[in-house]
Parts: structure tokens; C-alpha cells; sequence
């Protein structure tokens, strides 16, 4: 089936509206009309080559809600007219320890939603801006949010679980310190989860301008990370780090906040390396430098299930499909609260 | 009570015999005639001042193990007589969470055994290239080995505990497969203790004439780093990795070896950092880049008890204190298998 999607042709092309085609759906197969989907900067990284591998046409999104138009003959858990949603992976090899594990994300067969291989034309998996999509059951969500809401449950499905599942792997919750370094999209819901988890949460950003919005998401503390005496004051005193900042900076700063045990834990990948961590600042208190990526599926429905449970969504920005380009320069920019998200309506325009 | 000992008047002079003094035990001391000390590559860095704060005379040696010859009015647990030990730590404020949990290393106010805050002369604490110190009773071990092994015990106060604590923290164990890096005198031990603890131990050398010895010394598999082939052979295998080598080095190589969940923990601080890490290397499995500093008290009693009961030593090359500074210069070139030894009779000379 033909429907419409934006992407671009070429690393240096803007996007664009293309007719793309979905593969009719097979046994196990969920089709989703698409709604919504969010835009996230791996997006722009992948659109623009800046990661190394990708495939044109690129159409990128994997924040994806939206209402399932049809079903394969053997799926029970979805009906049509479900409200679902879909995140950053559509496939995995589905019978390795990490799949058993229900941790489809460290797989090393994973599919990502977009420039994934795929024996769908073109060759590689096209994502979430688009009318449609056609996920494998065991990749599909449910979404029990109020269907006023489903614009911004979409963020949740790659910012949501990316801050989650590090906060749930590492214990975030009462009578703990949390640490949410970066007040964007990715941190922007780190902070409104671990405060729901009953974390005492401290945010850092480096804008003072940020300090009403971070207290209003739900944070205890506000530290300018600027403010060398607010960070000093803080040395040694947090559990868990979730740094959500891309961008390389000095993590040494950030470290050296943890007590004895405690874990940063990086959810971004800068495109070059951060400054090399001091080795003394480990070792000094038993401390660790950690990664988390995106989460499996299991954690992703228990995330939208107690996100529904607690009032979570994402701060979005509705923009149209033919707004992308101006957002995605928005975007490097910072300069969006906190989560840009297409209506996908738009895209038949 | 002034007794003989071995120490550095300045950086840049080479140690030589120098009259000390301790005092008279306290209520709660244990007073121990040395009688052997081993040579950490710590007592170097601190001898030439190539860490900041050496404070000179500089007496170096913190793997001491000797006979309690006085006690305290208030010491109960030792008596005149007993075999002891004495590792990296003399003091600390014996109140905070960390004293509380056994986890003296941890705490802001740990007294090194040298180099380190005191009341005595002259200011600063000597170590345990001496006849004797003066050590508070909590900081005093009991060892239970063969008095004819007693100085291959030294050791294990420091290159012992260093490699235990991690591999207990970290819970290798059967099922584990668990790498060390660097077969030098932290690293020997590494393989020894991860071996009895019943964990599948993988030693990494950058020399392929450590092979044997390795093996020797437990490791199930022995892996030359720079072999690419055999390195990524292992790739995404191991539950841990004890890494002892303190100059700078590529950590990507060893933190690929990981499997999803996996830890690597640095015991050796290099002078300057090592080269930085790849996030993505920790995100895309989950791993863990950590550090670890010695271990407390309890854990180092455990650790003398294991060994013990396992008829662990370390493997050692006796010297005489006048041999010391020629020992530096061997231990610079790793010269060493695996750990130089002061017979401190040798003292008195």
C-alpha cells in the first residue's frame, strides 16, 4: 500500500513530502494508522548522515501513537481501533538471552524503526512520519492514556523509556537523590519520572532561565551547573545520575556528585567523545559510568502503563509535517519546550 | 621509641636507612615488630612525589605483616605474640556511614598508612618499611597462614584486597567469566582470587611471554591484547572485568568484551587520564565503567581468611632494604614476579 511520509533523498536535502509503501500486514502483524509521532534529535542525526550508515530515502520517527487500522490472523492482544503506539524498534531476532530477557533493545539483531534492514522496499525500515505503519505485534504498545492525550503520549516512546528504564534499573525511588542533568526533551520527562517514582530530584541545566520550568516539571532542586558553589555544596550527596546531555562536556563535574555506589548513568551519545573522566573520581568512592539505551518492550508498556497511572505526558509542540525543517533548526537551537510532535493528519495535505 | 626504618628525605634522593620514632600504644594500639613489608608501585609514586602532598621524610609500605609485640589496655582481640597484618590504613573517623559499613576506605577521613594526617611525629604517618608501628586495633588484621608463608602474605594487604573487594562487589562467582587485565603485582592476585572464588578467569597481557605464567597462576584462558583476532573473539562474553593497569590505555578494547550488564572496574589511577572512552560502548549493551580503592577492614579480614583457607599467596621476590632502590628501578620495568618483598631483619643492619 502507498501512503504519504516526509523524508529526505540525501544527507544534504531538506525533507519532503514521498509516497512510501507498507507491506500488507502479515500473521503477526499490527497496522497502525499513524496519528502523531515526535520528533527526536536522532532523527536529524540520522536524516543528515551525522551518524555513519544511513539509507535514502531516510524518513525518520519513532515516537510513534497512532490507531490500529487492521490485524494479522494470529494477533490476539490488539483489535482495530486500538489506541497504540511504537517506539524505536520494530524487530528483533526474537530468541536470544537478551529477547528472552525481554530486553529487545540490547539485541544485537535489533530492527530500528527507521534505517533498519527490512525485506520491505526499499531495503530499509522507514519510520513514523508517515500515514501508516506495519509493526510486528510483539513491537506494538498499548496505550491506555485518554485519547486528549495521545499527542503527548508519543514522546514517551523514545524519551519517555530512555530516562525510564535507567531510573528503574537502578533502583530510582523513595529515599533517593536522582540526578537529571539536561532539561530537553530527554530530560524534561527524566525529571516528571523520577519525581513520580518518589525521588528527591535535583536538575541541572546550565540556564538559569530553565530553573521556574524545571521546578514546575516536578523538580525538588534546581543547580546551574555553572555555579560552581551549588555544585560543590552538592559533592557526594546523590545516588543516580541520568545525564541526558549529548553534547561532550565535563563529566568529572557531574561524578564527583555522587555517593559511594552511586552511578551516572549516559543516555546520550556525542557525536565525539566527552573529555576523558578522571580515573581518581571512580575509584575514590566506588563509583560507575554507566550507558542506557532506550529500554525493552516489557518496560516500555510498564512505562506507558504507570505514566497513564501517575498523568505523565510529554510537553509538546504541535507542528505540521511541512513544518519539520524549521523545527529540526529549532531544535539545534533548544529552542522548543519540550518535544516537538507532527500531527500526522497533515501529511495528506 | 626510635627505630631503624627505610625512607626518601626528598623526591629526587633515593631512599636510605633514617631513624624514626613511634609512639608508646595507646589504649586501643597494637604495637607490631615488621617483619616483612611488601613494595607497592603506590610507595613509588608517593617516594617521587609523582602524585601531589608527599610530605618528607617519606617512609613507604603499607602490606605489613609482622608479630604483635605490645597491645593497649583496652585491646582485646590481639594478644603479644599473634601474627597480624596492617594494609593501606591506619585510621579514619570510625563514625560516618562509610566506618559504619565497614567500608573504611571509603571515608572523607581515612588515614593512609603513609603519607597520610597524624598526631605523632613527624606529622604525617610513616609506613612499613620499619621494625615497627603503632596501628589503632581496628585497622590491625589477624592472619591465619603458616607462619613459613608470612611473608608472601604481605601482599595480600593490598594487591590482595584491591583485586578481592571488586570481585566480591561485582559477585564473581561460578557461571561468571571474568577478564584481568595486567599480570603485575595487582593483577597476579586478580587471577588467583577470581580463580578460587570459582569464576571462569580470563587474563589479558599485552605479552605474550606472560602466557604461561598466567596459566600458571589459574587463568582458564590467557589473551595477548594486541592479537585483534583472539581479542574480538571474546567480544560481548564477559560478566566482569578487574582491570590493574594504571598507564594510560585504550578501554574500548576491554569494555567491548563485555556482555550487556557487564562492569569493568579500574583499580589503577593513571597519572594522566586514558584516552576516552566511546559512549556508545557502554550504552549499546548497558556496561558499566566503575572504579574500586582497596576495601574496608571486615572485607580485608575475609579476604586473609579466604586466602587462607584457599592457600593463597602472592608470588614474591624477597629483598634487603638496601636492595630497594635498585627494586624501583626493576619494578619501573616489570621486572618484577610479581611482587618485591622487604625482609625487614634487614633493617637493623
Amino acid at each position: 500500500m502507498t501512503v504519504k511520509a516526509y523524508g529526505a533523498r540525501a544527507a544534504d536535502k531538506p525533507l519532503e513530502s514521498l509516497d512510501i509503501t507498507r507491506r500488507a500486514p502479515g500473521d503477526h502483524d499490527v497496522q497502525i494508522d499513524i496519528a502523531y509521532c515526535g520528533v527526536c534529535h536522532s532523527d536529524l542525526h540520522t536524516v543528515r548522515a551525522e551518524w555513519a550508515g544511513t539509507m535514502y530515502p531516510c524518513v525518520p520517527g519513532h515516537e510513534i501513537v497512532g490507531r490500529v487500522s487492521a490485524i494479522g490472523a494470529h494477533v490476539r492482544d490488539f483489535q482495530v481501533g486500538d489506541l497504540v503506539g511504537v517506539g524505536c524498534m520494530v524487530d528483533s531476532c526474537q530468541h536470544c538471552a537478551d529477547c528472552d530477557a525481554g530486553l529487545e533493545n540490547y539485541c544485537d539483531g535489533m530492527v530500528g524503526t527507521y534505517n533498519g534492514p527490512t525485506q520491505d522496499a526499499p531495503g530499509h525500515t522507514l519510520g513514523g512520519y508517515a500515514q501508516q505503519i506495519v509493526v510486528h505485534e510483539r513491537f506494538v504498545l498499548n496505550v491506555s492514556h485518554p485519547e486528549e492525550q495521545l499527542a503527548a503520549v508519543a514522546p514517551l516512546l523514545c524519551a519517555g523509556i530512555t530516562t525510564y528504564s535507567p531510573l528503574r534499573n537502578w533502583q530510582a525511588g523513595p529515599g533517593k537523590k536522582v540526578g537529571i542533568v539536561g532539561i530537553g526533551g530527554l530530560g524534561h520527562m527524566g525529571v516528571k519520572l523520577a519525581r513520580a517514582m518518589g525521588a528527591r530530584v535535583i536538575a541541572f541545566t546550565t540556564s538559569e532561565s530553565k530553573r521556574e520550568d524545571a521546578e514546575a516539571l516536578g523538580a525538588h532542586e534546581v543547580v546551574v551547573s555553572r555555579d560552581a558553589q551549588a555544585m560543590a555544596a552538592r559533592a557526594a550527596t546523590l545516588d543516580l545520575i541520568v545525564n541526558t546531555v549529548a553534547a561532550p562536556h565535563d563529566l568529572d563535574a557531574f561524578l564527583s556528585l555522587l555517593k559511594r555506589d552511586g552511578t551516572m548513568v549516559l543516555v546520550g551519545a556525542p557525536a565525539t567523545p566527552h573529555p576523558s573522566p578522571q580515573v581518581f573520581n571512580l575509584i575514590m568512592k566506588r563509583r560507575s559510568l554507566a550507558g542506557s539505551m532506550i529500554g525493552g518492550i516489557p518496560e516500555t508498556q510498564e512505562m506507558l502503563d504507570f505514566c497513564a497511572q501517575h498523568g505523565i505526558v510529554a510537553d509538546i509542540e504541535m507542528i505540521r509535517a511541512d513544518e519539520i525543517n524549521a523545527a529540526y533548526e529549532r531544535m539545534l537551537k533548544g529552542d522548543v519546550k519540550y518535544r516537538f510532535v507532527i500531527d500526522n493528519a497533515t501529511l495528506a495535505a
